[in-house]
């Protein structure tokens, strides 16, 4: 190799540090400002967040950047593997942010800011309307976008690529598809069930403090590492990766409802373990996170689920709750239990949805957002679209627009392809798990006794520790052979729910 | 004015806003380690704030800000007093750090770091030797650099300016000569005195909770606003504006000592009083923090000592304190515990010293730094020179070099001229109370009632609210008519500690 390329390959890396660093700065700030920063503050606070974001912005489409993308792209097979990594990221973001006329990028972001105020308000009065002119405009930027960015196959393409890299409108049909027609017929004998689990015992009163100490014990037993870490209260539980050694988690507490804090932190938790075990070697580069939307949250989703609503988990878990809790489990027994922490039951808010029927919300808004960006389906028509789709996919239907269309923030911010990432995670995760007890096959027994260590150490082994390394279906396709799979958490959910409402 | 002026103004401005966006970035991630950062990630954030601080110090001597300095510098008369003042700082900064050359610079951060790490293991060794030689290339550094800076009367001038702007050698060997002729007869004569002060009580368990909650109890009474900050737990107490919408104090908490919390909490605080009441329109500018070290530590010194050392402050708060503490106060008089928490004795440790002695330590290295500056001392000779001067000032001698001359950490890093302003603090307090009181005759009984309101309004109004705006003497001269005058402090601590220890 040259010598003049390596020195530009250095040059790179230290311009590609220094965009980490205010990364990693600006991370901070965001953990400060939703956990203890004084609310005084928060004003100048955000200034500075804005400061440093314009600067990252900058950074990543300035002559510099785009001196080193062009004199090391041609050479690209002389250089490692990360080098090359780090130019396809680099370039990837260079090209979206650098394609939209910055004209007309400044208005998009003026629109995404009064539409998100606008949104907020029209959510509270449940009024579609006055969100609407907002939303059509987010929709024609957007595609104005597309038009600038170019797209392969579908224009929703485009999109999905944001998020979640090779997964791709065809890819998404196909799986969609598969589990829709598997957990719409189960989701209905469910809600003829008779055999409703008893939950009240869930909703007695549970102090506060024995929430933080059961969950301390939870996070440490997944494996989570508190010398990389540490957990904090906030109003929307988050984790945030600023380095791998500082990897920090976030959580709320309900005394009325536990499963709150203890699901909540599980699930952070299981980003967490993403975070911390990403290999050090990518430590201060841009590389050195999770690799998409969707697998970050098959990590999460892992540990909730298959982690943390498992009968073999409660197990030796059951007797540690009761011990922190204040005597409203002592007369339940553990499968009543266990029965109470996977009950299932159609809801209108997504957030509020089961394992179960979580998809079902994910795949109708993939449906909308697909018919809005091939000219399918116009904005005026999305309160009766979703109504619809709700009534026919869930059997309920929202009695007004803020319990519908309008409960997520999304949209209001223009992230439209984001969605389908939450259900990638729960295919990626069953997937996994499918992959996982073969080379683990007495993964249960090690959950009865709380030996969580080879399950944290086969993640790191094969999505964990390659950050931003490998692609998501590369990771999917390395350990499990085949590209993505509905079927795997079909069988799991149709197999577990089947067993919680004793169904035939 | 013309167009084009104007025009640079704004963009100077907008300069000088991110590079305190930049600050404050810095300024959290300083607290955020030395308060509840988890371990793991401290190697990388301080690659980040390395980073980050390198980027700081580029803008502050980039050829972007000498346009601007060229540009405005002869148009200064034209500007407003805050774009004047925007100037005067910068150009100060760009002169001291541009004046540099670069290569010696670099050279110079090097040896600052391995000193560092050398006069620990030297301190914890009490081996001055093992630290000689690059406390010796620390001072020829430094000399060098003051060749460089250039420097009016005196050499170690150039070096107080950058903590203390006006003030002088002139002008310290007068103050620190009344004082220290007034201050050493006093400190003999309590050496001597039979009415030593009771103190076992103060040693008794008190529970690091329980002193928490009455520390906030204190914090909250002298004006300290919670929705503009917190109080957190650190092993070397600070206090840090990041805005002045966020100023956090930390202590620490000994369960044999509860002086160190509660006392160093109001000293924080009044650290932390000063940021908070900064006028909002310096918000977003390197003016929006502390004129100098010197007024800085007059504020906290301010609260500790003329407030919280005060016998009129403990007339109501004793009471609290004994419903905090678990009953070591119940048998003692409030003049025994006025008596106790005002002991004075020679010690060897600047940092343990209290409020009568402490000024003598300073007066020592000041003497000394003078001395090594204009080449009447040589850094061989210190040991010797410090243990004498103890003996002399303070009437006891160190018995190793580590409880010594290797005892503080400014040297290593190359903080000469630093010292002076702990010092200058009690006479700026000293002074600012004389004239408060004039305002303000019914002092003390504000005090008994808990109401501090008004004293914290005072300071505001002359202190507080002007930030970088005016200079240490500038505030000085202006409240109280006249230059720094060592006679206050000296009347205050004469009258006080005659009466603690019944001197006639």
């Amino acid at each position: 190799m040259k010598e003049s390329i390596l020195e530009t390959k250095d040059q790179f890396h230290e311009y590609a540090k220094k965009m980490s660093a205010y990364n990693e700065a600006l991370g901070l700030m965001f953990w400060d400002l939703r956990t203890g920063a004084p609310k005084n503050g928060a004003e100048q606070r955000s200034e500075v967040i804005g400061m440093l974001s314009s600067e990252l912005f900058e950074m990543s489409t300035s002559n510099e950047m785009a001196a080193y993308l062009a004199k090391l792209s041609p050479v690209m097979d002389q250089l490692d593997p990360m080098t090359q990594k780090l130019i396809e990221e680099c370039q990837k973001e260079y090209d979206r942010n650098k394609k939209i006329p910055a004209s007309e990028y400044r208005e998009y972001v003026v629109l995404q800011s009064k539409a998100e105020g606008k949104w907020e308000e029209a959510k509270e009065k449940a009024d579609f309307d006055m969100f609407k002119p907002y939303l059509e405009k987010l929709v024609a930027f957007t595609k104005r976008f597309i038009d600038y960015w170019g797209y392969e196959g579908n224009k929703y393409n485009t999109l999905l690529d944001m998020y979640e890299p090779g997964v791709t409108v065809e890819v998404l049909d196909k799986v969609f598809g598969d589990l829709r027609d598997q957990i719409v017929p189960l989701v209905h004998k469910i809600s003829k069930s008779e055999h409703k689990p008893k939950t009240d015992f869930l909703f007695e009163h549970f102090p506060k403090e024995r929430q933080k100490d059961f969950s301390l014990k939870i996070l440490e037993q997944i494996g989570y590492d508190f010398n990389s870490g540490r957990l904090d209260e906030t109003v929307h539980p988050f984790a945030i990766g600023l380095n791998p050694g500082d990897v920090r988690v976030t959580t709320k507490y309900d005394e009325k409802d536990w499963r709150t804090a203890v699901f909540g932190t599980i699930h952070e938790g299981g980003h967490a373990l993403y975070e911390q075990n990403i290999s050090k070697d990518l430590m201060g580069t841009p590389l050195c996170t999770g690799t998409s939307m969707g697998i970050h949250e098959s990590q999460s989703l892992f540990y909730e689920n298959f982690v943390g609503r498992n009968h073999s988990f409660w197990k030796q878990n059951y007797a540690l709750l009761k011990d922190y809790s204040t005597g409203q489990f002592d007369s339940v027994e553990l499968d009543d239990f266990y029965r109470a922490i996977n009950e299932s039951k159609p809801s209108l808010i997504r957030i509020e949805a089961d394992e179960l029927t979580y998809a079902l919300h994910i795949i109708i808004r993939y449906e909308i957002e697909k018919g809005l960006f091939n000219d399918e389906i116009e904005v005026k028509d999305l309160p009766e679209i979703w109504n619809q789709k709700y009534e026919e996919y869930l059997g309920i239907r929202p009695s007004h627009n803020g319990e519908g269309v309008l409960q997520d923030v999304h949209w209001a911010g223009g992230s439209f392809g984001y969605f389908p990432s939450y259900a990638l995670g729960y295919m990626y995760a069953a997937q996994l798990k499918r992959a996982m007890v073969e080379d683990i096959p007495h993964y249960e027994e090690l959950l009865e006794k709380g030996d969580l260590a080879p399950v944290r150490e086969w993640l790191t082994e094969h999505v964990h520790q390659w950050g931003k390394m490998k692609k998501p279906l590369e990771i999917i396709r390395e350990v499990t052979g085949e590209g993505l799979n509905a079927q795997y958490l079909a069988d799991y959910l149709t197999e577990k729910y089947s067993k919680v409402y004793s169904l035939n």
